[in-house]
């Protein structure tokens, strides 16, 4: 089945008659379209895709499943002469003034319903061909921590390191990294958003990198927290905690798991040892076409984990002016349970 | 004056108690602030910023002139609590989901009035600090150009130029490029919006090349269509005539004149050659914080330029199937007429 006929199948529950596809992301995952302005709109008899003349071309060879409406400059005002009926737009990412755009152009009794994620649901859901180019991009991120490895740390600036990952991953085939990546010596990686400075890395601290690739439009992520020579004890009681955490959590990362309940699994380990204060970020989220997607894991997390979903697994640890301990792998979720994507060792490697 | 009170300026004469500014590039012109949640409010009076508990570090670095106000993990719930009265909002870039939100968080009595596009118009007026990071940026660009016409083209893949370029603006202390390059050879050089491919560059044509740098997060733009070998008389025809619309356009671009005007010389010079239909876009666009902001240079644009922006002058004539011409300087409108940024010949250079 088609992922627009799967689309289809969810528009009936909520008796809609049309879904409005703004997200790009959405429409590239439904149409192949990767241009930066399309949109399509799906019914149970009807899918038809829209762009502007600067696209044409590019639809013409991505876009195959669905009918392409040549239109000129103006997709909203194109696709609004198409609506009838209840018709579910994207309420998270339509803007008010296109929404009112929208209203304005609509013929008489178009009801334009909020209804966000549906699409996002589909996508929560990999295929082989989705699960494939996020091995090989998880496959590239490996290859470039076995080079940070072999390369060493300690002297190099943040910003070069990440700058040299990003050149080989691309080297290495990937489109490109799936988000800058995070390179964090020290008390630096006690933020969980770090810029990577200029600053250059010292010997004897914990550098926290974090990095993806991309292949295909899919994105990989791993986080893998180095040693720049000898640890205090502290330091290496933090990351033996965080990585029994990762793993334990981990484990329990199987179809059917409540989301929350895998967050818990971590989140209880390092509560007990007394740094629940210090894990303030959920233990995973999606990844596909994003890097941040459906299903999160956090405390809060409705719902279970299911056969196809592609989640991190990343509980961290971050003692604020001192250093942060964060591991994660990128895992598929299968019937015979968890398949971790990234395989760079966990155990605390020591980089000079 | 500082920009929050230049913003306020334009609350009062359209009756706004409040500004709530949700656009990431906007909160940044205002506040400073470069992480990826924030928000700001503006009144006569107070000067508001929200972000989450991930930023806040971040922020006590960055936001100097705002009161921040230190949330937990919701800020538009924190920032509704905030509003009384009139209070504008970004309706382009507010999504439907969250305009509901804040309605239905906000206190009684508050109203929502669209306002869009207010500090667009701000930051449309560049101040020299601005200019000189523009035009560092634009240096390094050129810089980059002059590596493309020493190393030659020919038989190199679009991709890898496009790759080789953006290494090399980062080497040169670029944060990046404000866009990836477009490195478009031969039929391909007829799409506006080429994406380079691992097809290598033969001799004897024309490849335009489109990229920019970013320097503390202004950006360049800079277009060249460089010859690999001997054309044939046609192709030059159209550079030389695609390069006399860039010259009388540029020489147009004064501060007083109008904004459709600029346009419409070099449109006037392109159809009268019999290639109007070939230029299927927009002279120029703002250039700043984004690649592509106010003010823009078309057809149907309405008001003037003035003093302190920042455009670019970018005619191009595309003929399917064969090739594309297009050359594109960044300049900014000064009292004494438009300073141009980016300085690499226009005459048509021939790279092996």
């Amino acid at each position: 089945m088609s992922r627009a006929d799967r689309l289809v199948a969810l528009l009936e529950d909520r008796s809609l008659d049309w879904l409005l596809v703004t997200n790009l992301v959405n429409v590239r995952y439904l149409t192949g379209f990767t241009g930066t302005n399309g949109a399509c709109l799906v019914s149970p008899d009807e899918r038809l895709f829209f762009t502007d003349f600067r696209y044409v071309e590019r639809a013409r060879a991505e876009v195959r499943k669905f009918e392409r409406v040549e239109g000129g400059r103006d997709v909203l005002g194109d696709l609004a002469a198409r609506l009838r009926g209840r018709c579910g737009f994207d309420d998270a990412h339509l803007s008010v003034r296109a929404h009112k755009r929208l209203a304005e152009k609509a013929a008489e009794g178009v009801e334009l319903v909020p209804a966000g994620g549906l699409v996002e649901r589909l996508r929560s859901q990999k295929e082989e061909a989705e699960l494939r180019a996020m091995r090989a991009a998880a496959q590239i991120a490996d290859a470039v921590y076995e080079e940070v490895r072999d390369q060493g740390l300690t002297g190099r600036t943040e910003r070069e390191v990440a700058r040299s990952m990003v050149r080989r991953m691309e080297d290495l085939g990937a489109e490109g990294p799936s988000f800058p990546p995070i390179v964090a010596a020290g008390a630096q990686g006690a933020l969980p958003h770090a810029e990577p400075r200029d600053a250059e890395i010292p010997a004897g601290t914990l550098v926290v990198i974090d990095a993806g690739a991309r292949v295909d439009g899919y994105c990989s992520d791993c986080t893998r927290t180095f040693a720049t020579g000898p640890l205090d004890d502290g330091a290496v009681e933090v990351y033996d905690l965080v990585l029994r955490a990762q793993q334990e959590a981990l484990a329990a990362a199987r179809a059917g798991a409540e989301r929350r309940e895998v967050d818990g699994v971590a989140r209880r380990i390092i509560d007990a040892a007394g740094h629940g204060e210090r894990f303030g970020h959920g233990l995973g989220h999606g990844v596909g076409l994003e890097i941040h997607e459906d299903p999160r894991l956090t405390r809060v997390a409705e719902g279970d984990l299911s056969e196809g979903n592609t989640v991190t697994i990343e509980p961290g640890v971050y003692l604020p002016g001192s250093f942060g301990v964060r591991i994660e792998d990128l895992v598929a979720i299968t019937a015979d349970g968890p398949e971790v994507l990234t395989a760079f060792p966990k155990e605390l490697v020591t980089v000079e």
